[in-house]
């Protein structure tokens, strides 16, 4: 088993990693479960239906009462009506403030679990049980919680740690393709920013040591977040990709990880064109995506996505600081306001299609 | 002015206090936004007809640029559909991350305002002005934020420390006297567990000095929110009279003061059945009260409210700690199971009975 801890002051934390750990999450889960308290398992639809019954059997076998809420699959459960329905379930155990959450799926159940744990009576104990490739390598790490709202993204949350993260890399056999792939956008990205070994890795051709890269992504986000979880510097690095990325989810047709593997195309040729990164960088990070089957067109000219920038939440009152790329594995911050954005798009652009 | 400073790690903020206050808020706000950011300003409805124009001129004069959502008076606004509401408006201000929310009314506004601002884009700061007695010895100290659930009160909530809070004690001349009565229940609470010479003010019979009775109460809450942040232990007391008084509010009729006064006369009641208290500390509670005109009627019978402690949030699996009264000015806390607060709660009625 691998163990990443996440080393917040006052939320010190582990993250475990292996193969074949849902069948063991009751004895790993029981040490935080007071006794006669119960455990409220959020769970999204489709990982219930594959996968629910083991875990349901391991928390039976550590003699833990638990309930479960379904959380239909896909964005729309994210949301205010969302987060409606599993505090009604909650009311309904009822679960305590001694009780724990354990949210077990994608980044859906993790964003929209964690921060009905993180508000249920001003906040409970909560364990991550992250399912696809994407909610592994991110959203277990560093307690952000979200829910949408019609206006945007993620504009609702709270900083919320977990108790503990169970990852079990077996879980993806059972994910779609595309999904994997999503994850995989996420994993580039944190090759991009910090380690040139595994952007080595992911493309060297070989199969893939999912729990290995996995617990590289984890130990990577848990270093920054452990020095910046407020986001407030270096945190914002690992928004590598995100600023565009954001802007193309919301427009719809990519999930995640595609829009974000444009975003960070977009972001790196930028960084070329402002003589930030080392030439080359962005067609090398183009092709290690696309490698990994991550179509990098995007689907709009990139101008069209800058209004939608200014409603980011990470935007200011005239821009925003975006993350760029020196070369693969250095990654830097620069405030940018909107105009000049607009100016340095359009020279990445130009940049981008010599090199198509 | 009085200050109070309240010393929380990381979170220290102060509570100034001063007749006049609300038109010298923008000048003390100031400092808290930053150049170009915006001010949204949660007010109560009722508050805002009243105080608005004063408020907003102050705001004008520090130079500072502010949009107002207005609260709907009264509990019902305390709850998701009224979160959402507020959301939407922050939205399309839009309100950024470096703004500031100011909430400005009674615990509603002070609750549902403090809370949205706690989960808007994972916490922005705020602060509070409090135009209620009861939000000005209360609410507006601690950082307990919370919206209301069909199935019970503050069922979800943030702790979040407000960046200032701002009292002034002439908005009281323009309060209802039924909710001054409210105010002044949480002010005897004060006294009853903290401050034997605060309630010997109170019921001396000269005119109420509302800035030293605030200061005082806010200077004690502060201590000991100060000790414990979270809720585990010391800050208990401060529940003392909230375990029968939140049942009796959910039943309906009562205001918060008033029913928080009947469940203070019973803790102090069932505190003498168990030989915790002094005996005549009940009745010397109760005649304080209605004193100050608040009726210490219980209207039904106490045993019919034990059902809903079942559900309220501090109760554990099989019972709840509740605060009693060892004497005037002294409280402790004490573990019951629910089968030992019916048996003691009857001892209680008898007391009550023979001394009224």
């Amino acid at each position: 088993m691998k163990i990443v801890n996440v080393g917040l002051p006052g939320n010190n934390y582990d993250i475990m990693i292996d193969e074949g750990l849902l069948a063991r999450s009751g004895e790993l889960i029981a040490p935080l479960v007071p006794p006669r308290s119960i455990v409220a398992a959020a769970a999204d639809e489709n990982v219930w239906r594959l996968h629910g019954e083991s875990f349901s059997a391991s928390l039976h076998k550590a003699g833990l009462k638990h309930r479960v809420v379904i959380i239909p699959p896909g964005e729309g459960s994210k949301s205010l009506e969302g987060l409606a329905a599993l505090y009604e379930a909650f009311a309904d155990m009822p679960l305590r403030r001694d009780g724990l959450v354990v949210v077990f799926g994608g980044g859906v159940a993790g964003d929209l679990g964690g921060f009905a744990a993180a508000t249920w009576m001003r906040g409970v104990r909560f364990v991550q049980v992250p399912t696809t490739l994407l909610a592994q390598v991110d959203s277990s790490v560093g307690g952000k919680t979200a829910v949408n709202l019609p206006q945007g993204k993620n504009l609702v949350g709270a900083f919320h740690q977990p108790a503990l993260a169970l990852i079990d890399p077996l879980l993806l056999r059972t994910l779609p393709a595309r999904e994997l792939r999503s994850g995989l956008a996420e994993v580039v990205k944190y090759g991009a920013i910090r380690s040139p070994r595994l952007l080595a890795d992911l493309t060297g051709g070989g199969e893939l040591d999912y729990a290995a890269i996995i617990a590289e992504c984890c130990g990577i986000k848990a270093g920054i977040v452990a020095r910046d979880e407020r986001d407030g510097g270096e945190r914002m690095l690992l928004n590598f990709g995100h600023t565009f990325g954001h802007a193309l989810e919301r427009r719809g047709g990519l999930n995640h990880g595609e829009a974000v593997a444009v975003g960070m195309v977009i972001a790196a040729f930028m960084g070329e064109a402002m003589g930030l990164a080392r030439p080359g960088t962005a067609a090398s990070l183009r092709s290690a995506l696309t490698d990994l089957g991550l179509n990098c067109v995007c689907p709009c000219p990139p101008a069209e996505l800058l209004p939608a920038l200014a409603v980011d939440k990470k935007s200011e009152a005239d821009g925003l600081r975006m993350a760029f790329l020196r070369e693969p594995g250095q990654a830097c911050l620069k405030a940018l306001s909107f105009s000049e954005i607009k100016e340095i798009l359009g020279k990445a652009e130009d940049r981008w299609k010599t090199q198509e």
